[in-house]
């Protein structure tokens, strides 16, 4: 285990991620659309990382963190806390490896993220819907366990895995202006800012958040980590706070953070189900929303939109 | 305005269409799930033609029809008359064309349906929801209009442009075994028979239609065109009967009809849309559905699955 204790977040990081986690993920398609780019006055570039193993983005970081451990601390299993994408994908990374997974997911979590989770062997601990009562879960299961934990983005490894969506968005379209990707936690933000900027100094990396769950704004205005109110809002993979690691490297590399409606939300992801005909889940419409909402300035740019995942209840759609 | 008139569907104008609508239209990617292909005990290559423009595989044959047409027809327009897809395809190739594009439609026609057509600059003529009623008022505007009348699939020309899809298939995926393919007024199928077997002689093509709308499977087993009771059906798209020309083609090249149920379509279109991420229609979910229901016989086969669109009123999903 020698990458997790890097002191930084780097591409060499983020390639040798890459090329650890690519005979176990998609590279997932780029799709572009005559119709919203006419709405949008600009070039729309959809990384559709829904696309992605597990429908998720998460299925890179947890791939990485998983394939980067030693084997004799493989062998005692990896945990988690989660809602739900990082936890199938932490199940799905550990059944590849064939080594234990066990999830402490929140009693409330959505059906559709607990049965993916089981899908792929994870063995699941419910807890109390409250952040003390994940962690507390948690710890018990290491504890009695001796497994490793991978925190859903407060982890190197899984940093570094995520921000491989910026690498293939970069390797497939020249010449971005704008990367619009959406912010919860802030794994996905901090690997996709370090590898964009990283590869293209001059492309602006916009980070798009729910107004209710608005904490990665209000720290990236403040210059410091604060947690701000508890989050609400539909885009239920982005109610969680950053941490300081993950606002390190926002505070570092990121243009702006710009928030965005719950009405917009919704409006947003019906309109790429309607037009890119995809599967796309509240939080992995949030990018694509500061564009319906006008929340940024791109008019005649090439920008690439990151639809983050594609998990959700089809008996409750927010249209309804 | 030669190949109209050409007497029979061969590889060569199927091969000539799609050298000329490549540069209009999507190469629709392939699509695979390790998921349903366990599910299925086979190996699954989904042909996403619900990513196609418009939505559908009709914008195939549609192009093809209008840039065929000879500069001095083309200029009066084109008309036809359609429940959907084939409308806003044919609008769409005249918009790029630079032509009028005449669409009678059902009033019952679903909005989303009728929305496309006007989106792409089509002039929408309503008539009584009737296959008579349709003729008869297409007629007319062919007659006050002096335009080119380009039938959904009862035309050589849109039939070898649907084809197309198979020529792209077998293309991205080496040996498959099956083909299996919706059948509604079967221009699709004829295409994708002609080509698929040109191309492949040993490839099974297998037709998949609602017991509700079994014209296809009832014509196939008496070998003569028949039209069958008034089809009923969820898969709004094929409730229509095959004509001469495409029960031709289909007789010689097709191996088998198999129908399936209502509540299968149901069931496997929620399964794309659940695992694949896509918007699928139900008439672009009825090829799978012959898989959900264990209508065909695949087993450790590697079979083309065509999924022709995605266009649907997002209010009304089946399964609410």
């Amino acid at each position: 285990m020698t990458e997790p204790n890097a002191a930084t977040l780097d591409l060499a990081l983020i390639r040798a991620a890459h090329a650890r986690i690519r005979p176990h993920i998609n590279r997932t398609p780029v799709m572009t659309s005559a119709t919203l780019d006419a709405g949008a006055n600009a070039s729309l570039f959809f990384k559709c990382e829904n696309l992605q193993k597990v429908g998720a983005f998460k299925a890179r970081g947890a791939t990485n963190a998983v394939f980067s451990l030693p084997d004799d601390q493989a062998a005692r299993g990896v945990v988690t806390h989660s809602s739900g994408n990082h936890g199938a994908a932490l199940a799905r990374a550990a059944q590849l490896r064939g080594i234990p997974a066990y999830i402490v997911m929140p009693s409330n979590a959505p059906r559709s993220k607990q049965e993916a989770v089981k899908r792929y062997g994870g063995k699941v601990i419910f807890c109390e819907p409250t952040l003390a009562a994940r962690e507390e879960v948690a710890q018990r299961v290491l504890q009695e366990t001796g497994g490793v934990l991978i925190h859903a983005f407060d982890d190197l490894r899984v940093m570094a895995g995520q921000g491989t969506t910026a690498v293939e968005l970069l390797d497939s379209v020249a010449d971005l202006d704008v990367i619009l990707c959406p912010v919860g936690g802030g794994g996905l933000l901090s690997g996709v800012a370090v590898a964009a900027k990283s590869l293209a100094p001059d492309i602006k990396v916009i980070a798009v958040e729910p107004a209710g769950a608005d904490d990665a704004a209000q720290s990236f205005k403040l210059g410091r980590f604060v947690a701000g109110n508890p989050p609400k809002s539909i885009a239920d993979g982005l109610l969680t706070t950053l941490c300081e690691r993950t606002f390190a490297e926002i505070h570092r590399h990121v243009d702006d953070v710009v928030t965005v409606s719950e009405a917009g939300i919704v409006q947003a992801m019906r309109k790429l189900w309607e037009v890119l005909k995809l599967v796309v889940e509240p939080s992995g419409a949030v990018a694509y929303t500061a564009i319906v909402e006008n929340r940024v300035a791109i008019a005649g740019r090439k920008v690439g939109v990151i639809l983050s995942g594609g998990n959700l209840d089809l008996d409750k759609l927010p249209w309804q």
